[in-house]
Order: C-alpha cells, then sequence, then structure tokens
C-alpha cells in the first residue's frame, strides 16, 4: 500500500521550488510514496511540467490563499479557509492523506494543526521534536517551542512521545530518557521537573530512564532523547545554532589572516567538509508535532532540496511504522501503572493507618 | 590605597597550586594588589615559599576546613566554621578585605556569600554573572544558575546589575540589554519576561533596553548584556559549552582521517590556535555575584593559572571601580521612576474616572 503525503507548497523562504524538487528526487529514490500538493497554480504548476515522474504519482489542489511568515496563529485559525497549509492539514484529517508536511509559519501550523487534527487521548501538549547532533549521533530533543508553561504531566508525555519517534528514526529498541535541568543531582530543578521524574520513577513507564541532565549532556550523547519544555527546548537548539556558526565565523576568520593557513585549509578540505557534513541542518530536517490524531511534520522555513527529502523521508518512516499506535499504547500503559501506583499507595497508608 | 583581595586557597579542582600560582602572576604585574591566603597550612606554605614577592604582600590565615565539591550548601551554612571558604568571605564582611574570590563548590559558596554579606539595599536575588563569546568579543551574560524561579522585579535587578558590571568589564558606556526568550515579538514568552519587558520600557530605567532575544542572538552579539533566570542562564551556557567542544572534537576526528588534512591542520596551526585563544575558558573566569553586600568572585572550579589570575583582575576591575555603589545608585533610580510611574498611573486612572 503506498504511502500518502500531503504538502503545503507555499510555505518556507524558496517555496514552491525547494518543495517540488524535493519531491522529485523522492519518487526517483520510492515507489510507495504519493503526494497531494496543495499551492498557487500559477507557481507550482511551471515547477510540476519539469518532474514527469512526480506528476504521474501526485496530485495538484489548487489553492488561493497563502498563510505568511508574519500572519498571527490567531489570524490563521479564523481565516485562510483556502489557503495551502490548512488546505494540506485538512486532507490527513479527512482520511485522504497519511501525513502532512508545511515548511511555512511554525505558529500557525502548530495552532491549526491542533485544532483540525485534534490531539491523541491522553496527550494534553502536542510537542515539536527534532534531532539534534551529538558526538555519538543524532538524538531526539523535544519540546523545541511549542509549549512555554508545562506541568510534570506534560514532561511524561513528552518523554514517551519521544521514545516512540526515537524508537523510529535511531532505530533503537530501547532508547534512553533524560530531563534537561541545572544539575544532575535529585534535588537539582523546579518543581515542575522534580515530580516529573517522581512520577517517571514510581510508575517505571519508561524502560530506560537515565535522570536528570545538563546542557552540555545534550552534545555528549548522554541520552538518546531529551526532554525539555518549549521554553528550555528552544532556547537551548537556538543556542547550538548559534554557537555553531559562531566557531565556522571564528576558523574562516582564521584561515583568512595568512596564506599558509589558507594553504592549509585547502589541504583539510575534506576534514573540513566532514564536519560541515556532521552537523548540516539538512540531515536534521523534518521536526513532527507528535501527540497529534493524524501526523504533521515542520520543515526548516530556510530548508534546501535536501532538507526538504529529508523532511519526506521522516514523514514516511513515522507513516510506516504507525508512530501514533505506539504512542496511544504507551501513554495507556503509562495511565494503568500510574493507577496502580496510586492505588497501591492508597493501600499502603491505610495499612498505616 | 591597595586593593585588598580575600583567597580561599582550597576550592577547584587544582587547589591550592593554581591559586598560588595565578596570584604569584598578579604580584608580577600590579603593585597595588594585596591578598589574604586562608589554607591548610600543609598545603600552601610549600608553594608560597616559592614566591617571596607574594609572600611580602600577602598574609596567610591556616584555616582547619575545606569544604569540598560534594558538601552540601545547607552543610556549608551549618557547619564548616574554619573553612577557607567560610573565612575568606567573613574577612569581606569585616572589612578586612574588599573582596573574595573562591574556585570551589558554587551552591555552597553562593549560599555562604549570601548569609555572611547579605543582599544590597533593593536587590531580592544575587545573581552568578559571566562573559560569554560572541562575534564581536565578549558579552556580559545573567543569571548563570543562582536562582531558578524568578520575578519580573528580579528580572529588573539583573538587567541593572548587569549594565553596571558591562560598564566596568566591557568598558561600555551605555551597554545594550536583551531578555533571553524564545522569540523577538512583543507577545513571546511566559508572564514573568512579558511584566519584566514592560516595566523596563514604561520605567525607562534602562538607557538602552533592545528587547528580547533568542538564543542565537548570544553568540550574534546582538545585546551587551543578555538577561536570563538562573534556570534558562545555565542551560544555555552548558548548551555552548557543549557545542563548542563537539565542533572541535568534529574537527580533530576529521583531520584525523587523512595524511594530507594532517599537514593541512600543520599549516593551519595558527589559525586553529586564533580559534582556540578566541574561545578559552580562562579568558572569561571570574563570575561575579552580583547584589551582595561586598564583593564575591567565583572562578571556575576547573580553571588553569591564567584563569585565575583572569578572576583576580575582574575581581580588582569591581573593587576600583566600586560597582556596589553604581548598582545601588541604579536601584535607587528605578525605584524612583517605578513609584512616579505608579502615580502618574493613579493620576491617570483618576483622571479617567
Amino acid at each position: 500500500m503506498s504511502i500518502r503525503i500531503s504538502i503545503d507548497a507555499m510555505g518556507g523562504d524558496q517555496a514552491p521550488y525547494v518543495i517540488i524538487e524535493g519531491l522529485a528526487r523522492i519518487v526517483e529514490d520510492f515507489k510507495d510514496i504519493t503526494f497531494q500538493i496543495y499551492g498557487s497554480d500559477a507557481e507550482v504548476l511551471p515547477l510540476l511540467k519539469n518532474h514527469q515522474k512526480l506528476q504521474s504519482v501526485s496530485t495538484f489542489i489548487p489553492t488561493t490563499e497563502i498563510i505568511s511568515a508574519d500572519t498571527k496563529p490567531s489570524a490563521a485559525v479564523r481565516g485562510f479557509k483556502d489557503s495551502s497549509m490548512r488546505q494540506a492539514i485538512m486532507a490527513v484529517r479527512e482520511k485522504r492523506a497519511d501525513g502532512v508536511i508545511s515548511a511555512g509559519n511554525t505558529g500557525a501550523y502548530m495552532a491549526l494543526a491542533k485544532i483540525i487534527l485534534g490531539t491523541l487521548e491522553g496527550i494534553d501538549r502536542p510537542a515539536i521534536t527534532g534531532l539534534v547532533p551529538s558526538i555519538v549521533g543524532p538524538k531526539v530533543m523535544l519540546d523545541l517551542g511549542a509549549n512555554v508553561d508545562v506541568n510534570p504531566q506534560n514532561i511524561i508525555e513528552f518523554s514517551l512521545m519521544g521514545v516512540a519517534f526515537a524508537k523510529i528514526v535511531l532505530q533503537l529498541k530501547n532508547p534512553s530518557v533524560g530531563l534537561l535541568n541545572i544539575g544532575s543531582e535529585e534535588l537539582k530543578g523546579n518543581a515542575v521537573l522534580q515530580v516529573a521524574q517522581q512520577m517517571l520513577r514510581s510508575t517505571k513507564c519508561l524502560e530506560n530512564y537515565y535522570g536528570f541532565i545538563e546542557g552540555d549532556d545534550i552534545s555528549k550523547g548522554t541520552v538518546d532523547v531529551i526532554v525539555a519544555d518549549g521554553f528550555m527546548g528552544n532556547i537551548s537548539l537556538k543556542t547550538m545554532e548559534g554557537t555553531a556558526r559562531l566557531m565556522s565565523h571564528f576558523l574562516r576568520q582564521a584561515i583568512e589572516q595568512s596564506l599558509l593557513s589558507k594553504v592549509g585549509a585547502l589541504l583539510a578540505r575534506p576534514a573540513l567538509k566532514f564536519v560541515k557534513n556532521k552537523l548540516d541542518p539538512s540531515k536534521y530536517n523534518g521536526a513532527p508535532f507528535l501527540g497529534l490524531k493524524g501526523i504533521a511534520v515542520k520543515s526548516h522555513g530556510g530548508t534546501d532540496i535536501a532538507g526538504f527529502y529529508n523532511a519526506v523521508m521522516v514523514t514516511a518512516d513515522m507513516i510506516r511504522q504507525n508512530i501514533n499506535q505506539n504512542i496511544s499504547n504507551m501513554i495507556l500503559e503509562f495511565s494503568h501503572k500510574l493507577k496502580e501506583d496510586e492505588s497501591s499507595f492508597h493501600l499502603s497508608v491505610k495499612g498505616a493507618s
């Protein structure tokens, strides 16, 4: 059976060009993926014409509105009924597609996806989930910015969803989980993290719970799934991006300083390329909104063709492996364990009295 | 008049060696700095013997206890009466020294400094303050981990203290300030940041308030003073450290891959050294606890001699320029402006009714 993905062709800095080219590459490599492409006919059709194969496995649905980077989420929810973003999400809701991808306005996309698709039973807050580089390979991190204020239950939901995602994209049997904190000692951090850790330990709902981790554990690769609220997750991710750019900047600046350095850099070019490749953002592109009734993946707005290709791969993997069924099962198991835990707690309190 | 600094010689990974050697270098370069050195006589005296000049401008006070990295802050506060850390702080309280430096246990040092020195009038929470690298040079960032939960007033205190520090260490007349957030738009973030920004704007207590900044603005150098709660500040700082190490690791790994790369790296050695130097942690060593009645500076526990030297320089600069008087003046001015603001608010409400 083929995998059907609906595409918002109008979101992102270089839409629809980068998007259509990315899809064209996918259909060269995979036979089981088909697309429903939503966008402006004047802009998309000329691009599609160049790709016979893509045309043959796609349906193009013209839309008349575009949600831009400046559109407020509230405005996107109220209006823009015939926008490519909304229509692409609707395809998932109406079971005409198995998943949706947009490189557009993150806030608007999250708001629309939440309202149109709804959240999975037992999930209070969906989370933006992504891959981050570490010394031992990519790791999963969430929430990257959807939820500014969270409670302990949300942190546990993020942990379970992160595990489900890590199993699929990192192909791990038993991913380890850590909560991002300001120290690894048991008593560090705020009340939300304290209670969340206590619940994770007492319910044993994660097979491989590591404990608290610190900021530098992210790139050390201490755990497979890094869990944080959207505030910390977002700031941490952007700090990483900034620091990587800072080091590249210093390196370029240093190399320019002398002829010898320039020659050296030329000789070490494959090495520098290796580093660049290790941190290549397109390899990390494709951030799912986990916890929704339906698969919705966010591509970086500034992505290139290889990056959009990667976002499609992530989406297809999640569909193939039925991630939402996995998440639902884990959530159900957790609520059972929580109830058991509470009743044993009640029993022990009764026994004590 | 000479600057008198009290030194906890027993804190840090390589104490007292790195500390005594750092002080010895200082007295070679500066004539107006004297020291009171607190520590174990068996360990410190043999080191001091090698440095005639340092001995001649220092007093050594033997202490019998050591607060280690594992000592809990609560235990440090209750016991360890004759510890080098406590005694060194006491010297500031009793006006026998103008500032104190320790490379020991941060939590214990902050707890003791807070209790022994007390906070400046108008300051609710002292903050750990440090320098971080950016494309346009070092910038000031606080709080780096002292305060997990903060209110808007604390954020404003941090802003004012950060400006006072930036004026001294970065030698800026009018440092710009940004609040670390998940987006630069006015409505982004949590209630604490929203209210803090509103108060900063309405009281105009900062001459050069920029607004909200994001994680990648830190290394871009968008503002001179980056203000965050201790949670975000700490995670962000450690994420930076981790990412820098990650990139160095990939670079080393890449260079090892071929003879050509190795030759290239050899030729580009001055360039690589330049980058290393730009990010050298010893240049950033010396993190004051701002907001205390007395100057207390934390050195990194893993610092080297050059790093400890730098921490002494930071301390001496703060003493020379009377940072606490500056902070007190700014706090006073702010509370006046806040009152004016409130009374004008009341007036306008009355006028409206």
